[in-house]
């Protein structure tokens, strides 16, 4: 198999440079001694030390790629093994892990599928603790692929050792740092910075080309990425668990295509779901999509019906597009305390607009999803009197522009506080427009609001969209998600409302 | 009124200053003669002479910058009156229109709206032939507004002269070029390329803030866009006739909070829609948006589902946000003419992925608009053999990331080409990434190939940020549209499917 387009994976940086593909060898068997670390998923996320069984000095493969990434980031020692290699940047090069002068903790393997029950075998005898298979070729391209997988996941339970994938870019850790893609991201260590949430994807090309490229940009920042691929035996539910225990994950995003363990999963989804914000992306929903899952990942998608009752009685959030669970994934992260509700329904909403016609607008996506507007109290009502033009009378949405014209900024900071101490009002949609006078806008306040009241604020943008990087890095400094899209706006506020309303009847 | 917040109108450009509110000025009430143009909208968008009420030489003021756009762009000559000013931007000023040495096609008016009444009258005993107020306080404001409104409306009637607004930004003409909002826009001739997407809306600050942002930024182009605010006179339905009309349109997107005379609506729209592409985004679909729509721009908003079925049966396409209203907007600029369908059901597509993930949530995002998959053909099947890697059994959606993995961008190309021409398949879906080879990515083919089969294909895309422009751009010269959502992609899959079966139905 060669590799014709090695750049594909210059994805995320100029500098990361690509896979390319496993390369032929061959791996002499061994015996070596157990690894006496703990059996658990802190081998992979925490390992001590790494073999790289696939490891070559030639830049643009993927052997090179997640080697050169390891010894740039990786606090532990590195072991790069292949037996065509002395050395690989500047590291002695191993010929196989059984000659490696310690027990490791993981490896990472990255050969032709074919090579792959061997190295696995070499890992076992060799008392390897965990084995993350980012290699192609297996249940995901049919028969044979299915049954050489079988025969990994056997060869490792049988010495008690992990596997993590195959077919799969493995994961990111934050705290303490560990990225296993098989790109090249130069300083990965220095470009991600930590944060608190979660995530987890069941395909490998979305989780490098679309979250790492998320999370680099900033939208959100990550405890844990994982790309957990063919899952043969570590597997959703388990990386849910881990999540759901992580003191540095606080919410959580997951995009899967099947779940193995039905039962299993849900239980744990419950008990995730009432401490921690829990959004999934299943897709599979109907049945072309489920064949096509079925020859991507070599997975069954479930029964629709059943799959979608489930998931909601367990308390997730459901989304339908990457998008939508990126958009959800930055709201948590921000806010991923449950909010306060002060009316009886919880779904009750306030919209505070520069455009008359976007408040018309927002009042039919937040319909919807079932939110309505708060009908504001006669004492609000009063305060937004004062601060409306005498010929103009107040009401949900809060039409602030004419306000604004006569009185600036101060009308908006006003009519915002004013609602937001209103009771029949549990959250606020935000329209403002980004502009020049960028600077000027009451960011601080609002975020001080939020704290007070522990209200949920979304919010719009649209203007000058030279404004809208530093509008929107000021917003979320305040706690308050911003998007483009109206649509996107009323998803994130029920999501937020219902995770509250959840969170409420845990409590009683 | 003061404007303490000119900045507001600076949403466009940073040379783009306010507006500023209305001044106060006396009207000197005097007898003119009947402008003997025209009595069609062509007075609007094709005037021959203009003049300003309400110039002003104070910079920031609306009419002050609704003046300087005119002199700076528009071919006729422009009349600054003004009773208080004896010239501005260097023209000669009038105190009133019963000054102007010539009787002018159009007024454009921007006073304080107590004053308007009388500005109208002026202008219809001085034959002035149609009147464009932009002035806000009318019927959005309350019973008064309404009452004057409609006074202004009985003056106008009684002499034949015609209304546009009040309560608007006006007019964007590109051929020949008039620009009438109270935005100051530099160079807006040079900058508002013309374009075949004709826009209507009924939201003053949307139209400002939003729609020129995306015309100015190129997002797509314009023939005509329309902000026709509280439509006392001139409504919907007129202008909607006049785009229908025109030959520079050919395809038309509205914002519409109310539809004033349904019956004359539908006839209009459903003779347009077997013509050009129609997409609508009417709000007030719930009834807390209905009451707020009323209070928005004083208009009843008609019965939901009375609305909704009249709308889809007169052939209109139906959106619920402004982002997906612009993203139509942009699809069907690209291809106004309806596509060529090949299947019976006239709603098969094939998606083409570098992600297998992304290829399985689009089947899913696709059966929610009512799409399915094409069942490619046995010769589409075993050419797609020859391209994919001998492992990989080929399907749709095609995912053809391991055989670009071995052939590069051939494989792409070749995949594109059979499953093109397979005839059951009616559009294409395309996953592909942007990165730093967007240079080598076969643009110029897939446009000659859509060009020749005249099958849609929408695109999305992910990966590296940093050349999503240019992707964006070499894709959409080729005549597909790219959008980072793929829920956008779908939407406008499914718009290009109906209208091209719409089209097909109508020909039987």
């Amino acid at each position: 198999m060669e590799t014709a387009l090695p750049w594909i994976y210059s994805l995320v940086d100029r500098d990361m440079v690509g896979m390319g593909s496993p390369f032929g060898w061959e791996v002499e068997k061994m015996v070596g001694t157990r690894n006496t670390g703990g059996k658990g998923l802190d081998l992979f996320f925490r390992p001590r030390n790494i073999a790289v069984v696939g490891a070559t000095p030639t830049h643009g493969k993927g052997g090179y790629s997640i080697i050169a990434n390891l010894l740039e980031s990786f606090q532990g020692k590195v072991y790069p093994v292949n037996p065509r290699r002395e050395e690989v940047l500047g590291e002695k090069c191993y010929p196989s892990v059984a000659h490696l002068p310690e027990a490791v903790d993981l490896a990472i393997v990255f050969t032709p599928a074919k090579e792959v029950p061997g190295v696995v075998e070499d890992c076992a005898r060799a008392g390897v603790g965990a084995v993350l298979i980012e290699s192609g070729g297996f249940s995901e391209v049919g028969v044979e692929g299915a049954r050489m997988q079988r025969s990994i996941v056997d060869i490792a339970r049988a010495s008690g050792m992990r596997v993590w994938g195959p077919n799969c870019t493995g994961l990111v850790n934050t705290r303490p740092f560990l990225f296993t893609p098989f790109m090249r991201l130069p300083d990965a260590h220095v470009r991600i910075e930590p944060g608190n949430l979660g995530i987890i994807a069941q395909s490998g090309m979305m989780a490098a080309g679309f979250m790492v490229q998320y999370i680099i940009s900033g939208y959100f920042k990550t405890s844990k990425a994982c790309a957990i691929g063919n899952k043969s035996d570590v597997d959703e539910t388990e990386v849910l668990s881990y999540l759901s225990e992580d003191q540095d994950t606080q919410a959580i995003v997951m995009y899967l295509e099947s779940i193995v363990r039905g039962r299993e999963f849900l239980e744990v989804a419950r008990s995730t779901a009432r401490r921690k914000p829990l959004v999934i992306l299943k897709s599979g929903r109907s049945e072309q999509s489920a064949r096509a899952a079925m020859s991507h990942t070599g997975s069954m998608a479930g029964e629709e019906g059943v799959v979608e009752g489930a998931l909601r009685q367990a308390g997730l959030i459901r989304v339908e597009d990457f998008h939508q669970l990126m958009a959800l994934g930055k709201a948590f992260s921000l806010n991923p305390q449950p909010f306060r509700l002060t009316t009886p329904e919880g779904n009750r909403v306030a919209v505070i607009t520069v455009t008359g016609g976007g408040g018309v607008v927002s009042t039919d996506l937040l319909h919807d999803e079932n939110i309505l507007l708060g009908s504001l109290s006669s004492s609000t009502l009063k305060a937004l009197e004062e601060i409306f033009p005498p010929w103009m009378g107040p009401g949900n949405p809060v039409d602030i522009w004419p306000a604004m014209e006569q009185k600036g900024f101060s009308a908006w900071s006003e009519a915002f506080k004013v609602v937001m101490e209103d009771p029949g009002v549990d959250g606020i949609l935000t329209l403002p427009f980004s502009s020049r006078m960028v600077k000027e806008f009451p960011f601080q306040f609002m975020g001080e609001m939020v704290k007070q009241w522990r209200k949920p604020v979304v919010s719009w943008v649209f203007g000058d969209v030279r404004f809208f990087a530093e509008f929107t890095t000021e917003m979320e400094k305040a706690g308050i998600p911003v998007f483009t899209d109206l649509k996107t706006c009323a998803l994130t506020m029920s999501a937020y409302l219902h995770y509250a309303r959840m969170n409420m009847k845990a409590e009683k």
